[in-house]
């Protein structure tokens, strides 16, 4: 804290990124990287944007890039923002789309955002920042999402939201919506004329994407990342897909912060990957099965796996408090996310890495629950 | 605007970057790019980053480039913060220090930042996109800045500001302040507790930097980009230099809206850019003797020419209009900006480009004033 910060600053409680640990040794399964490399064509790209023309501006509309997404995506151009990864572009969403306390003038008193009690720790941060009510929904005892509580949801049992945002699949769960029942709800806002959210950034790995969609539903945004399915997290791509106006909001938002959010590089990488799907289909399709081969040996052993459409795990050790197995893990090289928050703190977030990496995990979750207990 | 957007993205009006025109033909003198390529060791750096570790998050705190940065400036690694281009860093900053309308909770109507009448552009856009009163402050009669102004003036005539920005040299003008000036006002604010910006963008071309002063001035946060002096505008990196916590709450700031703003290439690129210090300065020392002699024979053809310490100047022509001088320089391959406000519509802002172009240029102006005027 300092007298020079503004009010804002003061009470800020920014978002904690999972580690990023300097011992290289360990085996990561702790922030959802994809364990195969990025595609040839990534690497060609970029290396062939670094050359002299650096000194130069890249494309603020990121033209090119657009177009590839537009293409593969099967929307338009105009209906594509691509920008920092996907958490600049949650920023900016939130800002765009979701009414400040502050400045609702004329307009009553704004109406809270809904998310997941469970999900993304990143939206109630997005929230503060931009001075946004919101309000969580509790998942069900199964922690699946209930979209229908999103509709009988309202702050102070008033009807009404200030709009939505739900990952698809859920984080750190894993466990994915049926497409029918996230439209039925941007149905029902857009009679509100609120906005839903859909964050994709695991879509990939088995949810169904709901990008088909936004021409008949002009207040659905959905949101993507090169990160996680396209072994891109050093890259810092994301893009969002949804009708113009969205669209357009965005680029409102991008040009009153940052008018050049991606560099030639990034651009040029960005869209070498996107126009690859043979090669991600056949490393992601990979991911899957090992995710598959982990959660059935896991279930089989007496662990807890939630059902996953994600390229991560959300798995309870039988007899074992999540901190401890944490620590456990840790002590034999591996590195995985814990919360520490009510109904999860049990649990623990897992990346699905490679078959080999998978195999020294599984031995050491075995051994774990081998182990006399701590503290018993 | 859309039924979809909330009060602020439907009240915002954003920064319009310049053009970047897709006829590589065009001599390009609009948007203050260097003409010299950036340093090998840059190209080789970034190409050595793209590899399979982009599968990988950046490191977010951008250890490595901070530690060069500090061992540069003389100063520790944690008065360093660094990000994707100084924009976004001054998005940051006036999100960070400057009290917005909405949120000055308890402490009653918050003052309006200062900065010149005549400067970038950007800074009411930030303003409007924090909800941040504002008031500019007149340049002097020959568009120089009188930094005692900026100790008089208040909103509605009551003493006191929310705090000061100042580019040095300021743009469009090209004009440098003289250090001293701008530490006597840093002393004066840190009095009232309230936050000086001196954004440095343009410094390294004649300006005297305030860098050395931040651990006397608690209160000083200096702005820099590489992408004028270090020939990087594709690479999209900026960095800030102040007192720790000054910083602290900059990072605070980047956690609430996206951890990760520079990829690995961006951080490479970077620090390789800013340890090549003997490339730098001869490359720059061409900008500036450029500059002169640009400068010396316009001013010998009856041009009128501010004093610049940057690496572009900023020209009127003799009986003729700003708009027309730029459709004329146009029509001939070579882009400028011009600026339609009061005071500097007749003003064109060049970038000073290499020596071959800045000659193709002066024939251009000579033949422009030859010409008889337009709607005469």
């Amino acid at each position: 804290m300092s007298e020079f910060w503004n009010n804002r600053v003061k009470n800020l409680s920014p978002y904690v990124p999972g580690e990023q640990p300097k011992d290289k040794k360990l085996i990561k399964l702790n922030t959802n990287e994809n364990p195969y490399p990025p595609s040839l064509k990534v690497i060609e790209a970029v290396q062939k944007a670094a050359d002299d023309s650096l000194r130069l501006y890249p494309d603020p509309e990121c033209t090119m890039l657009r177009e590839t997404i537009a293409a593969c995506y099967n929307v338009k151009p105009d209906q594509v923002f691509a920008s920092n990864g996907s958490d600049e572009i949650l920023a900016f969403a939130f800002g765009a789309f979701f009414e400040s306390a502050g400045v609702s003038k004329g307009s009553g008193k704004a109406q809270p955002v809904l998310f997941p009690d469970i999900t993304y720790s990143f939206y109630p941060v997005y929230c503060d920042l931009w001075d946004i009510r919101y309000q969580t929904v509790p998942l069900c005892e199964d922690f699946t999402i209930n979209t229908e509580d999103y509709k009988k949801n309202g702050a102070e049992n008033c009807a009404g939201c200030g709009g939505v945002i739900l990952p698809n699949p859920n984080a750190p769960t894993g466990i994915a919506l049926e497409a029918e029942k996230i439209l039925s709800l941007a149905d029902f806002l857009e009679k509100q004329k609120k906005v839903i959210i859909i964050d994709e950034a695991y879509a990939a790995f088995g949810a169904k994407s709901v990008v088909p969609y936004i021409n008949k539903y002009p207040n659905l945004l959905t949101v993507h990342t090169l990160s996680k399915y396209a072994s891109l997290a050093g890259l810092r791509v994301g893009f969002a897909i949804g009708s113009e106006k969205l669209i357009e909001a965005l680029k409102r938002m991008r040009d009153c912060f940052n008018s050049y959010t991606l560099d030639r590089m990034a651009q040029a990488g960005a869209a070498a990957a996107v126009a690859d799907t043979a090669y991600y289909s056949e490393i992601n399709g990979r991911v899957i099965k090992t995710r598959q081969r982990v959660t059935k040996e896991l279930c089989s052993s007496g662990f807890t796996v939630l059902p996953s459409s994600a390229n991560f795990i959300f798995i309870k050790f039988p007899g074992v408090k999540g901190n401890d197995v944490y620590s456990a893990l840790r002590e034999k090289g591996i590195l995985a996310r814990h919360f520490n928050k009510e109904r999860i703190k049990d649990f623990l977030r897992v990346t699905i890495g490679t078959d080999d990496d998978m195999d020294i995990f599984l031995d050491c979750c075995k051994e774990i629950i081998k182990t006399p207990k701590r503290n018993d």
